[in-house]
């Protein structure tokens, strides 16, 4: 019995997230079919960020343990040659039977994508969450730095989530205009909260239409209130961007 | 009855091209379609090219005859609200009536994509032609000089087609390497045959990978013989990037 570490990236838009389901229709899934079929075990995955349903991943990590004798190499491709074409394992290698991909993340990077134009484009419309209305980056970039440190994040945390302490650290967050109608919101921390990402991300754009001022996130972030915080942003403009260890 | 041009972008992946077929799963039938429903004209629309099925456009440009009195940005509106998502106008103005979208264009710029890299990318995949060993880029630069000019690309036509003129200009071709795994052909001329850049793309594969030589791409050309030239790359990896006037 050997543990093997991979990174994999996959459009989310069709699955229902990274965590088993009934429905089998979830990128674990997808993966542990693949491996039953390839080696004939019944195993699972442990991943390093359960994805919601539609959110993307550009190097999402986990890991598995396997009695497999065939070479990482070879097992990565032959992995990839049975799973869907939205799902892609960018590496696979032999790692130490202490490594674990949830326990011993120590930062994760997420990139939410804004298409702010009167007219969306159809080669980001499943990547991106469209804006009509003009954004004040300068406001939104304000806001992101009341977020940075160390705080309860209850006000940015999906309701009825079991999680008992939600005190989380964000490292950075940022907004940066990738082009003149793409915008993306930058963010790392040690950890996150169910929806945290996506609700951040609804919050700074009431910010950018001058819905809400930046200096009001400390207030929103104070009251530990989720109906004080903006709305969830779609799952579909979110990326897990990399997990650090 | 007052003429208008629309520019508009569309991801060509479940569509059967852009010219109507019986099959009404075209651009151009969804476009009709669109137009119907909103006006209750049945009419006509004019492409500038005639994409072929998988063929993207990020700049397809086309006009139409309407007896509309509905203001043209109402109008753009309206038509987005009913077009499937992977189908956007970007602009829709009035124009004069002897504009002709297909007659007065002057020149055509496409793009396509290659994903060269071990491991496909599955944001890329319905976007590129998934390449896995390396191409020599120096070569295939060396060869897209020789396409351009004037020639007769019988050697890079569709068999089938019914042109009888198969000579066209090609004012630039070149590489270039969007990043460590994207190369991007890009190509502009004042007119293209059937499946033409495809075809050109195959080659300059051909080329990328060895199996000949960047000279022999004058040979091939000279020939004006199909089975003389490379494949014809997946429709997936083509653009249609600009239409100039």
């Amino acid at each position: 019995m050997a543990r093997f570490r991979i990174e994999l990236s996959y459009e989310g838009t069709v699955y229902d997230g990274w965590q088993s389901q009934p429905s089998g229709n979830t990128i674990q899934d997808k993966l542990e079919a693949a491996v039953k079929k390839i080696t004939g075990e019944t195993l699972r995955f442990i991943g390093a960020g359960r994805t919601d349903s539609g959110v993307h991943a550009l190097a999402q990590v986990a890991h598995f343990d396997s009695d497999s004798s065939i070479p990482p190499q070879d097992l990565l491709g032959a992995l990839n040659s049975v799973l869907p074409r939205d799902i892609v394992i960018r590496e696979l290698e032999a790692v130490a039977g202490d490594f674990h991909a949830l326990k011993l993340s120590k930062e994760k990077h997420y990139d939410y994508f804004i298409y702010n134009s009167g007219i969306h484009s159809p080669f980001w419309s499943r990547f991106s969450w469209h804006k009509r209305s003009p954004l004040n980056i300068g406001a939104m970039r304000e806001a992101c730095e009341m977020f940075v440190g160390e705080h309860d994040f209850s006000s940015f945390c999906a309701t009825g989530s079991s999680v008992a302490n939600k005190v989380r650290i964000i490292k950075n967050a940022s907004v940066f205009e990738k082009n003149e109608n793409l915008k993306c919101i930058t963010i790392t921390g040690t950890g996150f909260l169910r929806h945290m990402v996506r609700i951040i991300a609804g919050t700074l754009v009431n910010v950018g239409q001058g819905k809400i001022s930046p200096r009001e996130i400390s207030d929103i972030i104070a009251a530990r209130d989720r109906t004080k915080a903006g709305p969830t942003a779609p799952a579909k403009g979110l990326f897990l961007v990399r997990i650090c260890y």
